[in-house]
């Protein structure tokens, strides 16, 4: 087993399995760009490994269609043109990815049930188990080894009352924990969380009294694109209560489509609406469902908080339900939204509109004691909840040693012997920018990162190409420096630096192009700290003639 | 009363009272920068309204020691020389930030203790009340005015038990109250949280009890600098389990010194070491006291974390306290050490080491029954916290109409007629960035913004000054665009570009330098997107001969 991401990290998780020849892929997920990598899009694990093993691959199989665990996809199966294993919603979700990268006639895509077993290769059967999660038709995997039967859980919680289906099958992970499981890979990213998630049921019931306490006034809930279940509460609460429903925003309105064309979402006739019919409504015969409450600066909320939205206009007394939490990092932004929001006066609804599709610990701990494996693996966290994961397993009775933290790259090899790091393979990420895959490294994001601080400086010179003597120039630009105005002087001081260090070139008979710009440079470097206290990027240029 | 910071955001906290021809800032302070504000040190007051009327302020008055509420009065004070008042810790640490600015001859300190009033010109009386918060000597401000008595409570907290001298003066608040309040302007950085804080002293009991649980190793505590108090019970601590006490990381030993010299810590004889004695000192004759519990990456605990601190090399076992929550917004910094500390096999204590220093909900609501203030005014918040506070006073019995939500710049006026907003005074953020103070505005920030997305191509020739003919170039350069390697390709066709479009302009007899760079930008910008889906800034430098 070896893990390409989603190892000390939360995101691109994407794990690898291999036995003799054969070799199948669990997830293909991105992540996104931490604060630090300037102007990059989304990040994909690095596959050098995968492409030097191209043959040997028999598939990737998919544990459910959150971006973390589709959303590299494209850019892989670029590289590797192998067939995809997936549930129905998560092939959906797939396809309008390779619709946009016009790869659908090039990509072998495998709709499989809950329930379902595979062959791959001569190594591997995998089983498909009913899951739950913050989105619909998310599996575990049972994966079938000549060593041994290991359970990938992919991401998962434990809703008794689900709002479509049922509990995870809980039977099936006992029957197989009866058998024998050599090893258990799990999430690990809410084991921080004491107790027990609520159930999705308890979001509709805080909707639902939102619905009966506000009956005059307009209602407006933004939550996650890809959470189908919630939507559909919150169609179920608008149709019980005789409103309309719209929706609003790119993603959301693309989810929506693909869950209703396949049937995952209960919409009665006549329920929704197109936004541009939103004006004919009245306040309480409407509610939206949106995109936004994370923040995020383009989508549907924020426009409206920030009052550039094309529909709609919010006013006093609107009721807008904030139905998630805050990932970790996005507090700020989500605080921005609802600070705006307030300003406006609308009535902001926060509490019990959540609740997380990641187990914590007392599902976590059900999980380990219905499966019993001998191995435990812990997967999909950073460091800290990796190891807090397997506290908690040592806690229900591991041998410490049966327990194994991995870093992403790391190559395990276990049977019924044993189990050990035995190797390492490459591993990381690669950044995308545009159209761009791994063409932005730590040079360019140094570069940006200097831009960003304090700016550049370019001095742009014409010389003699045999005197060296200054033909033209020089000239000093500068751009994210310091605002124009104030730089008059500064930059006309600048220029008589700089035109010192080629007087000083000159008598000392300095003529190389390369240290000439290195005088200037520093010269100039030393003269603006002096006078600023700033390091902006300085760049001479030298043109000859 | 005008705001010129901290209503609608945390940070930068001034607010001015006027009468007559009398005027007074209450507190000084600064705020970080936000995202972005790319390259920005630090953020303070507009001021331009104080240094119209520099002749009519009698001083500035101080609440306490934290950057936002002292932290812009160097800068200020370079504009408006007046007095300062505050008690002995703060003018201490005003006098630290003096010194490093050079204006120690230049400033007037006045000291005062709680309890004192003064007057500043005809119209103002200030009495200091002894108050609670997590920095020592902190007061709440009682401002007798001709037309009534205000109490502008700064930052606070209620703490019945804390470690150096008694609760806030809550019977001098029931005697104002008495007398009658016009107007109370109260600290709503917490009006969020229900209930009470805990004492200070709770977090020496959770100390005590590490001391007690880790008896062989060696202990370090990572707190808030200014945080005197929690620093005196580490050192309580230390000393009854026989420890010694290194104290790591700037601020905190300049903090500390301080207090010490003013008799604000009671550190036992030979219980502090210096730094570079600590490898003479066994585990479990040891601890620290150190920066960086918020994950600045600078700071002490950040760069043990990362095997970056020259005196100490943390080891499996050693264990860290985190005594501090993290500030909205450092959430991911904090975790990064975390995970890093957990990697090391650090044993991290993060439960009950910290308590807020700002008034919970019940601690608020005791506040506003003792003042029963004629109008309310909440500062020091967020939008979304100052009309929370409002909501909570109007709870309490308070007419809606005499509460008032201000935006920083709002004119209020009042008497005990009535109370309303009467205009706008210029107010605003000014940005310093090394030595510059406001020289960095929108236009640098756009453009550092994006120079940080993709970087930017600059376009160098030389043309003949009459017939624009081509002498030198066009070179094409790139920083924090694309990687060198793979640009070189790129770059080349590019040049292929400018040449067309420089052959384009001849042909149409453009001969503008404007006009000329125009045209190279916008084709570049045209090839560069189609190629790339990137938008770097497109600089074209044309010299002539």
């Amino acid at each position: 087993m070896i893990s390409l991401g989603g190892l000390g990290e939360i995101g691109k998780n994407m794990t690898v399995f291999e036995y003799g020849e054969d070799m199948i892929i669990v997830d293909c997920g991105l992540s996104f760009p931490t604060d630090d990598m300037l102007g990059i899009d989304l990040v994909i694990p690095d596959i050098t490994y995968l492409t030097q093993n191209k043959d040997r691959i028999r598939g990737i199989v998919l544990t459910h269609g959150h971006e973390d665990h589709i959303g590299a996809l494209p850019y892989i199966l670029k590289e590797l043109n192998v067939p995809v294993y997936g549930t129905q919603l998560t092939i959906a979700l797939v396809e309008n990815k390779l619709i946009e990268h016009k790869m659908m006639n090039t990509t072998t895509r495998i709709v499989v049930k809950q329930g379902d077993t595979i062959k791959l290769g001569s190594s591997f059967k995998i089983e498909f188990i009913r899951s739950n999660h913050s989105i619909a038709d998310a599996v575990m995997l049972g994966i079938w080894t000549p060593v041994g039967t290991l359970i990938h859980t992919g991401d998962f919680k434990v809703d008794y009352t689900p709002i479509r289906g049922s509990v995870l099958d809980l039977h099936r992970l006992a029957e197989l924990g009866k058998q024998g499981v050599l090893a258990l890979l799990a999430d690990s990213t809410n084991v921080g969380k004491l107790g027990h998630n609520p159930s999705e049921r308890k979001v509709g019931e805080t909707i639902d009294k939102v619905f009966n306490q506000y009956k005059d006034r307009r209602i407006m809930v933004a939550t996650f694109a890809s959470n189908i279940d919630r939507v559909q509460q919150v169609i179920t609460a608008a149709h019980k209560h005789n409103r309309k429903v719209a929706v609003l925003g790119r993603s959301m309105v693309n989810i929506v489509r693909t869950a209703n064309e396949l049937g995952y979402l209960d919409i009665p006739e006549k329920t929704l609406i197109e936004s541009n019919q939103i004006n004919r409504y009245k306040d309480e015969e409407l509610v939206t469902i949106m995109t936004g409450s994370q923040g995020e600066p383009m989508a549907a909320l924020s426009r409206m908080a920030f009052s550039e939205h094309k529909q709609i206009d919010l006013k006093p007394g609107d009721v807008i339900v904030l139905s998630s939490t805050p990932i970790p990092g996005n507090e700020k932004t989500v605080s921005k939204v609802v600070n705006e929001l307030a300003k406006k006066g609308t009535i902001i609804v926060r509490e019990d509109t959540h609740v997380s599709g990641h187990a914590t610990q007392e599902e976590l701990k059900l999980i380990h004691a219905l499966v019993r494996p001998k191995y435990f693996i812990p997967v999909h966290g950073e460091y800290r909840h990796l190891q807090q994961h397997t506290e908690l397993a040592v806690e229900l009775g591991m041998e410490k040693e049966n327990t194994m933290i991995l870093s992403i790259g790391d190559v395990l090899e276990m049977n019924a012997e044993g189990c050990k790091v035995v190797g390492r393979v490459p591993s990381g990420q690669v950044l995308v920018d545009g159209l761009g895959v791994g063409d932005v490294g730590n040079v360019v994001l140094r570069d940006r990162k200097l831009l960003s601080q304090d700016g550049l400086i370019m001095v742009v010179m014409t010389l003699e190409r045999d005197s060296k003597a200054v033909v033209s120039g020089p000239d000093v630009i500068s751009r994210g420096f310091v605002y124009v105005r104030e730089a008059e002087p500064l930059m006309n001081e600048a220029k008589r630096v700089v035109q010192r260090s080629l007087d000083h070139c000159q008598d000392q008979g300095i003529v190389s192009w390369s240290e000439i710009k290195s005088v200037v440079k520093d010269d100039l470097r030393t003269f603006i700290w002096q006078k600023t206290r700033r390091n902006p990027i300085i760049l001479p240029i030298i043109m000859e003639i």
